[in-house]
């Protein structure tokens, strides 16, 4: 057993704390950067003084919490930013979770904690702009040139923290580990009436922009035989992937059509083109590969029965990210001590921080469950006792 | 033989002036109430006045020509209005040829025939206006208060004709009949290197739009198996319809899906929602009924296998319209003695002023090649020997 308590009061009062920060109904409205952003990690940082941590604003606003003086320690965290309309715990678990379990550490005397809570996670920026820059990823001079939707820039939005950063960045060769606690954010957990979600990997998530063209024409007077309806090749296309993916993939691999635009997209038109795009996730970059060559081979076949043409654009591959397995094992072994037989292992679809963070340490994650499997979402919301389990594993396996 | 002789010159030379009336390139911009459109009818009736008829345009702005007396005639023409951005033949093309059969036959000494040139058949107001207040199934109180997309009335716009107006309707008794001659706008007999087609039917139209009703989720988390993906029910919904068709079609039947929107139709989320119209059309009302019972039971039937929720609205239907035996007839006669072997029976996939016309009297249409199928297009175009032997064949079979 370890000798970390933490005190679950403790936890989810500076949750609901954090919550209040842009808080709409259940759900929090706190983007990166936005006042109340700003205003909350402010708040954190005085949450870290009080736990008798260094707070740091790095250059970019990443919030770190430091204990004294200069050894090596392991790193816990996540994001305290959200997205334009968010659940009140997504990243904010993460952080709040390593603060408790870092203060229940000192209390015990040991080992020291650093936690963190990164900027932008949710990319107002860009994906996980904090975490991207601190890792290498990003140079902050590329990132200073990125804007939002509104077109403000990544450098004027981190001028408005300019006053409470550092001008040099944590040196990240002091930790020797980032464990990042999350809520799932989907219904595996939940459904399974599981607890806790020990993460083997991060899946690399592909894309990529297809635009079919046909003929348009009039939808009375062209006989099928003679159409090519470039709605119809996507129909086909789709289909089939779902028929030869059958094949391939595994329970966790997923595989999405969001985003469809026909033209001219009229009721008495046989459509001349559609554009669309696919997207896939697995935690195996060579079944990634395999879908990718499936997909083309259905895409020049429908093409080729079809008399369409398929052109490809904006192809997109992030890598894969596979869990430390040291880390993993002590995560697991708390699980079992304190959730018996009620976790799992499993990749996590969504990105996270933890994928930065692996080019420049060992990482790994824990999930809590997501009530329904909502996220993104005002309603996002997971069980008080699960919020309580998740940061016991967590305070457990940096204490064994 | 018939003694009734076209001049091929004149028929070109008049199609030719009536495409310079909003001519853009060889297209043509000739809406309904148009400036150009109203000038346009203005030289078609000084055309129809030469030709020793009585022109009349009638309270919404028809334009017939009637031959002296109060005969009982043969009716010929078609629309002299055109789409937006519209060929240079479609309605003309009738026009054009009835007026130069009945300047024919006058020239021959009878038959008397009067000709026609409808107004709004390409619905700046609704569907064939023109000819559906003139047949009774549209009230001209209750047109009067359509209004085109600018939100102009069709009571104003017919207002900018009434100088030129009478204020009776041309009284329907006096014709025998209506033979509309018009380009295919489809492929069929261009492709098969045939030059008339004797339509036996003007297909009836029915459309219906639904909504599929899934649970909008995050595209990384949410595992295949528990997703309810709107867009992949409307994969399945539109394979099975196509694969369930297959026993119940003739190869004149269509079926289009040419409007869909997804929801929120975005990358990296599972589409919630995605609603979209399926129109199809055959010339047998009891097939129609098959599609639409075999469609509402793929319907229920995707909605079970997938949790999903099926919402149908809007459902629409024109019925089908036959042409008269005894017309198609002297058509076919006549085809066959111009065009041996070269001709074939078809139904017309797009509606035309016909099917209100078949109200009144005995109706029957002739259809002469569209190269490539285009229609409703600037690049809308026929072989000038196939106009030229389509007003023969017209006029033979008037002769008959």
């Amino acid at each position: 057993m370890t000798g970390i308590t933490i005190e679950p009061n403790r936890l989810l009062k500076d949750l609901y704390k954090l919550r209040s920060f842009g808080a709409r109904g259940n759900g929090v409205v706190r983007p990166a950067f936005s006042d109340c952003d700003i205003a909350a990690r402010k708040w954190l940082s005085e949450r870290i003084k009080e736990a008798g941590l260094n707070p740091i604003f790095d250059p970019v606003g990443n919030l770190f919490g430091l204990p004294p003086g200069d050894g090596k320690c392991l790193l816990l965290g996540s994001h305290s930013d959200t997205q334009p309309e968010g659940g009140w715990l997504d990243g904010a678990y993460g952080v709040i979770a390593g603060l408790e379990v870092a203060r229940a550490a000192v209390a015990a005397g040991g080992p020291a904690i650093a936690v963190v809570a990164f900027q932008d996670e949710e990319g107002r920026f860009g994906p996980l702009t904090g975490s991207r820059i601190w890792s290498g990823a990003l140079p902050l001079a590329d990132a200073d040139k990125l804007t939002d939707t509104s077109g403000l820039s990544f450098a004027e939005a981190r001028s408005s923290m300019a006053g409470l950063c550092e001008e040099a960045f944590v040196d990240p060769g002091r930790f020797t580990g980032f464990i990042e606690a999350h809520i799932e954010q989907g219904p595996v957990l939940d459904s399974h009436s599981e607890t806790i979600g020990v993460v083997d990997s991060i899946v690399g998530i592909r894309s990529e922009r297809y635009c079919i063209r046909g003929q348009q024409n009039h939808a009375g007077t062209t006989p099928m035989a003679l159409r090519r309806d470039a709605f119809q090749g996507l129909v086909q296309f789709a289909n089939e992937i779902n028929k030869q993916f059958a094949d391939i993939v595994t329970p966790a691999t997923v595989w999405t059509i969001g985003h469809v635009t026909l033209h001219p997209n009229a009721t008495s038109i046989v459509p001349g083109r559609v554009e669309f795009i696919v997207q896939w996730r697995d935690a195996e970059e060579e079944r990634l590969d395999r879908m990718t060559a499936v997909m083309r081979d259905i895409a020049a076949r429908t093409a080729e029965s079809r008399g369409l043409e398929f052109e490809r654009s904006a192809f997109s591959a992030i890598q894969p990210t596979q869990m430390d397995r040291r880390l993993m094992t002590r995560i697991e072994v708390a699980a079992e001590q304190l959730a018996a037989g009620n976790w799992r292992h499993m990749p996590s679809g969504a990105l996270h921080d933890a994928a930065n963070v692996s080019r420049l340490m060992p990482v790994a994650m824990l999930f809590v469950p997501s009530i329904g499997g909502v996220s993104h979402d005002f309603a996002e919301d997971t069980a008080a006792e699960h919020l309580v389990l998740g940061a016991r594993v967590l305070a457990t396996c940096i204490g064994a």
